[in-house]
């Protein structure tokens, strides 16, 4: 494995003791610098900046569904963008790791946008699985980077770069939120492109992009809250996340998280599978989590927490503003400012990143460099 | 939550402890059944039971594609049949958890061949699910079920009834495997109506097929070399399982079994995600089984292989039989008795049954009701 490392250098580092914790720190700005010079939803956002790059306005005419192909972290946030695409654009989306996807036989579908989405541009396994998707005759592909010079650019015909800035620690946090963000501002693209986004909406959603860096400002405000948490988190070798809808992969991601720099194992569950086998690990020694942005979820998994309870497992939930769910015996909620609708994942995701890493804090783990990680994984 | 209960009674165990090990050693015969009668590959194998019955020629004739719902174990039967649905029949396929699809906003496609997974037939979330479909103007539906009684049988235009027999065990065994060979029958006949299987191909798969009770027998055989294994593993309260390809959801599967009724924290991961994340959690703590039908896969993993084994983790692996790997320090290796192409998934599976089921036994954990969990989930 090869290390590949941006410009380090400990002064960057400012107030904060290791770069995780200032990258988590910097996603208001980032998400501002994604939003920056976004007078409108119009496709040239992603126009190609490769080798022979296509205008987005001409690619878009020609696809009827999505084929996203990514790994890691990268890979849960195109489990959130499937959740939009396919009730904003209308369009049918499909996520695939691709490790899995470039080694299977698949049906190549021509008139499918192929969306890589991969931090550094250079993942191995996804550049593979882009090339063979273009092997395969699909030619409408799109890179969602944050390295304008990465191959990954280079030989896709449409382009989207996160301005998530150079990240040095090995778990990624800034560059999921501004991965998200690119996602959602394709995903307006693409609905405006299909006649599914007017004036209004678009006026609307902008707004409520905008107001995405004092929105996520407010939720780091919530890191005493998470500091408790992770205090009780860190005595523990297990934890269950639990999520529904767009906030399935945000488990998964807070469980990736936590695993990768406190090396907790934590699994991450729709919420709606628990009582088809997880439920039986719940003890008092399995701290669960819940990211619940609305009373929905909980109502349904009522009986369940009562289970967990009487197991003397514990629950910690990631409520909404408006949730009606209050804290009690084994029962904990950190209730986030405001209701976020669609962006509801790029605020659930922070309090999780928070949680993973003053849990790794707690049991002195290197948390830039966790053991075995690399982070960019330039081979197989 | 509500027991669904068969005709249990003690002394139908016969020489058994547990039903769960019974119907492990069911499975040849419960292959045997499901292939009875069948004399050749036909649309007819699927024609309707339910209320409104369709014929399965006429449906075929309809559909380009396929979506599968389902919950838990038959929820990975489904995401198997994805591989060899594409591969063999050429058709694209998804695989959606019930719970999930139920409540998002999804885009219908009306050419595409609903097909509903439930042992029991009444999966509360699995059941919602088809209606959800159905309310979407998907009406080419098929069940593929246990019990020709069930309310999934009822509700769908097509069906197919697995002949495991009665199943006590809440850990699905026979279920499973049998769900297998009827998706592997559905893929033949769905290739078949697509011109993708000839006289030739089509007798050389049945031929394939009616080996498979054969061959169950000799992966049964293995069971001293599982107990084996099993006394190791239930030292500990992790492990990582680890697949490729159809038989990525084969480890999914096993990691399953063993938390049910072990209630040892297993996750299952694809191979190629390994380094994006979950090694970090690798120490001798944390044994790493790899579910691995050839040696292209031992091949990538080799390099990881070595961080596992570098930091203390002890990888146990089912191999075929062809297979150039061997046991050494750390690196236990049991070769299964034959390699068998596009149904090796359903030959793998039993290995990891016999794990789990070991596992628990020395454990002295309650093998056939584990706690929390019901046989059938007919709540939400």
């Amino acid at each position: 494995l090869r290390t590949v490392q941006a410009h380090t250098g400990a002064a960057e580092l400012g107030p904060y003791r290791h770069y995780m914790h200032k990258e988590i720190f910097e996603q208001p700005r980032a998400l501002a610098d994604t939003l920056e010079g976004v007078e409108a939803i119009a496709p040239d956002l992603f126009d190609g900046l490769g080798e022979q790059p296509a205008t987005a306005a001409a690619v878009f005419a020609q696809i009827d569904r999505v084929l996203i192909l990514a790994c890691g972290t990268s890979y849960y946030s195109g489990c959130v963008a499937k959740y939009w695409l396919e009730e904003l654009a209308g369009l049918p989306t499909a996520v695939e790791v691709a490790s899995e996807y470039r080694y299977r036989t698949s049906v190549p579908e021509p008139r499918t946008l192929v969306v890589a989405i991969s931090q550094s541009g250079e993942t191995a396994d996804t550049l593979a699985a882009l090339r063979h998707a273009q092997s395969l005759g699909m030619g409408h592909t799109l890179a969602l980077c944050n390295v304008a010079t990465s191959a990954l650019v280079r030989e896709t015909a449409l382009t989207y770069l996160t301005r998530a800035g150079v990240e040095i620690g090995v778990a990624s946090t800034k560059a999921f939120s501004t991965q998200l963000a690119g996602l959602f501002l394709l995903t307006l693209a693409l609905a405006q492109a299909r006649g599914r986004l007017n004036a209004a909406q678009q006026a609307q959603q902008l707004k409520d992009m905008r107001h995405l860096p004092l929105a996520l400002q407010a939720v780091l405000a919530l890191e005493p809250q998470l500091i408790q948490w992770a205090e009780a988190f860190a005595q523990h070798e297990h934890a269950l996340f639990l999520g529904r809808g767009p906030h399935y992969p945000i488990a998964l991601e807070g469980a990736l998280k936590l695993k990768e720099i406190s090396y907790i194992h934590a699994e991450a569950y729709p919420a709606g599978e628990l009582k088809h086998g997880p439920l039986a690990l719940v003890t008092s020694a399995m701290p669960v989590v819940v990211v619940a942005p609305n009373d929905a979820l909980l109502e349904k998994l009522k009986s369940n927490m009562q289970e967990v309870r009487a197991r003397g497992g514990v629950l910690y939930v990631l409520a909404d503003a408006d949730s009606h769910i209050r804290s009690a015996e084994g029962l904990h909620v950190i209730r986030l400012p405001e209701h976020y609708g669609h962006l509801s994942p790029i605020l659930h995701v922070v309090p999780l990143q928070l949680l993973a890493y003053h849990c790794a804090l707690a049991r002195g783990t290197d948390v830039d460099k966790p053991r075995n990680l690399a982070k960019s994984v330039t081979v197989e």
